[in-house]
């Protein structure tokens, strides 16, 4: 066992750009690592807004999926959607996720969080996936209003968001970043 | 109340450069963001390895720490220590935290976190700070194997690692660490 | 005294962005050198405008304030905006500044062509201060055009541009450089 | 048909970047296009040499692999050697290649060459493997000049290299290379 | 004679941007080896649609010039236009071109190619130079896409495009290249 | 007349790389700009160093000469050496210079600083002259410090620096310059 070389291959995530942003023209975009730490930010946020209305919800759990949500790319890259029609991202993160976790000391629970959040299993797991894409979506945000432009698919994003279990209890936040986007829009026009 | 303003301005550690890799003539160097990112990762496997070792640790706590403990730096910067000298980056930090949690439902509690970090008030905080050095040597590491030089001052963390309460548990890893750079030193002369 | 300690520690202001563009999403930005360098460059012609003019100003003194105006940030950074209200910046600056110019032979002449600057306190120290300002506008000017957006409130500094001492002798320069953003505007909308 | 669609995909081979290079810390490596381009080149001069030999090789067709063999890259991005364990990259490129060359008017002869190169079912085909093979470890020698480590196991290519049915051709410029190579390592040291 | 040494001159090009979209602000553009790429991509595919229309064109002799046409730059630079009107370029680059060939064992063969671009002396060697425009509007349109502006004046390149004696049997590719960028300018106005 | 102009010109040098360095493959080199000021800088304190000596030189000469000096890469760009070979750099600079000052009140003036420079002509040019090559030399320290390696020509300079009529009035700084590049090669080795 090394934790040592585990944390040096995430040092990948770092290194490793997002791809959906490049592929659009977002000179330098954001590292994989980049996105993880906000998803673990907006997690926490999320995760404590919820227990305070009285929603049962593990925020210890969700944060440690948050973490881990990605750390398969470490050895797998972030994948584009242009690929994902030719090979099986998902298969490939979960063989390598469970390879990576082996260099611990407790491979089986830590994979049980990594598919908590890809299968959806439990609602930390859903949450994390929320946080996700409304992290990429203030980024899609943020990077629009620096000027770059030809990311409007990435807010189809913004049907799933809104069909989540948790749209209901962050309306009021998603719609205020749907609505930036449209004065946005409106702007550039 | 705004979450969305938070992790709005929390976006700027994705842009902001570590400016002591970036002083040393790293091009291109991590972002604060990518920084924070390994330290919650690696905050999450040490935490768990204490426990299973029998020490009392609050692995819930540690994390929310590590996810907020270079928040303020949105605001601030990640100000050099050839400027620390000049001016109180503490004061200003702490005083950007405060403003920035007042934007949650439970400043005050967010606030605590990050004092047990900053002022190592908890063993929690303390673990941060020891992951947080920790992921700065890994780095420093990374980008020594990469061909960067320069970087020997940053080693002098090792000593406050060695000195940390948390050191007897990782002696191992902490002294993997140590010898891989030593191998790197002799290999390159 | 060593002036090569200086000219070494000078090189900092080559890798240090200015922040004011990242935080506003800018791709690499522009440097503190590079900025400095126009500086320099436009307080020469306007010096030698106002000579034209009849106006008495210093042409070498205010040269010299326009290459030192920014030397201390090779210590303090290009502290942006948002943490100058945190902290302050100016104090840390004067004190780098002083202790700079220890390692030439003559401290207290550099010293106080630099708080000329700071401080507004010759007509020489204000014309540097002008084109500091005019330069940041030609750089957003710049950088609005090659598609960059969300850089108004930079624009603000026109308004101190036009309450200037200077203004009226470059009242041409200023408004052509005022229209040229307004012409830009109108073809983005 | 729209060969302008193609046209513009391949405008992503400009924007991704060899990922061999950046999981090893070389900050702002090669595109795919760069590699590409230079491989191209290569197999012109080689196929030219060993025609002028008195070898039988049809450069055009060589020229055409070459200009080919990394286009369906993409689609697929160049997935590393860490990913491949764990995903099937050749079925992908393959089926991406085939959807790829649907868009021209001889969508068969098109896929034939990539084949060519991929199984190296042809001189041709392995000529160019040949030259994509030599194309790195020039680049690494390039690296490595510059001052970039972490390189070696690029290397092995070199194995291969020689194991190759053209190796005895180009004996003098592979030995070349790989001694140009141990002089490094040596001033290095 | 030293085909290394060409292929490692020839490694310049992956360096060297395109200076034509630096200038205007395109931050980190296009090296000329990415645009060499493409165009020697377009030239394949230009040329089979021309052979399939019956028109004689020697694909492989197009191929080649499409490799060899910017190799000059390895050693002047992309020159941009704001210079050629000090110096001449043309003749720079035909001498260095000579140079370089040198290495190989048939300068005189590949000179004869570059010149048949550079000048325009055969079939083959103009439509490698409608690919080069070609290759350059598909780039500007993808950096408009993306956001950046100020590219107009490249645009003017449509013009030659449409009176060289190839746009006739490519017209409708480029008219819907021409009409993609004006819907482009609506859909931002 | 229009003094916006040049300026919005010479806003190109923030833009160009130094392409000695992109060359030798340093990653994102300084600019035109980040050197031009660092000239500028080293020239003020040279100049001082030689009154305080009791040499006569016009320091605000100097000063002007360093800030106008490398104004014509503006249009005509940094043509590296390999590039010089084959086209008149000088000529074009001088053309370029010349139709840079026709915008400004006094042109004469501003071109005969400019030839100081250009041809040594006076003390205050050959000073300048004297602090570029310095400022290249220091560059190439902290590139080396940083771990970039393949810079070994530019020390070249150093001889010129020596047999130049000020060497020894900077003897000291030089050598101390001298030195600490011999310890890094010993240290490197």
């Amino acid at each position: 066992m090394s934790l040592l070389d585990l944390f040096i291959e995430a040092g990948n995530l770092k290194r490793l750009p997002r791809t959906g942003w490049l592929l659009r023209g977002v000179s330098s975009p954001e590292s994989i690592a980049d996105h993880s730490y906000r998803v673990a930010l907006i997690t926490l946020f999320l995760a404590d807004e919820l227990r305070a209305k009285g929603i049962e919800i593990d925020a210890e759990r969700a944060l440690r999926i948050a973490v881990l949500h990605d750390l398969a790319e470490a050895r797998i890259t972030d994948v584009p959607l242009t690929a994902q029609y030719y090979l099986d991202k998902g298969r490939a993160e979960k063989k390598a996720a469970m390879e990576l976790f082996i260099k611990t000391s407790n491979p089986r629970e830590y994979f049980r969080l990594w598919r908590e959040y890809e299968e959806g299993l439990s609602p930390e797991g859903r949450l994390v996936k929320f946080a996700d894409k409304l992290e990429m979506l203030i980024q899609a945000l943020e990077y629009e209003r620096a000027g770059f432009k030809d990311l409007d698919e990435f807010w189809s994003a913004l049907d799933s968001i809104r069909e989540s279990e948790f749209y209901g209890h962050f309306r009021e936040l998603v719609e205020e970043l749907a609505e930036m986007r449209k004065e946005l829009s409106r702007a550039s026009r």
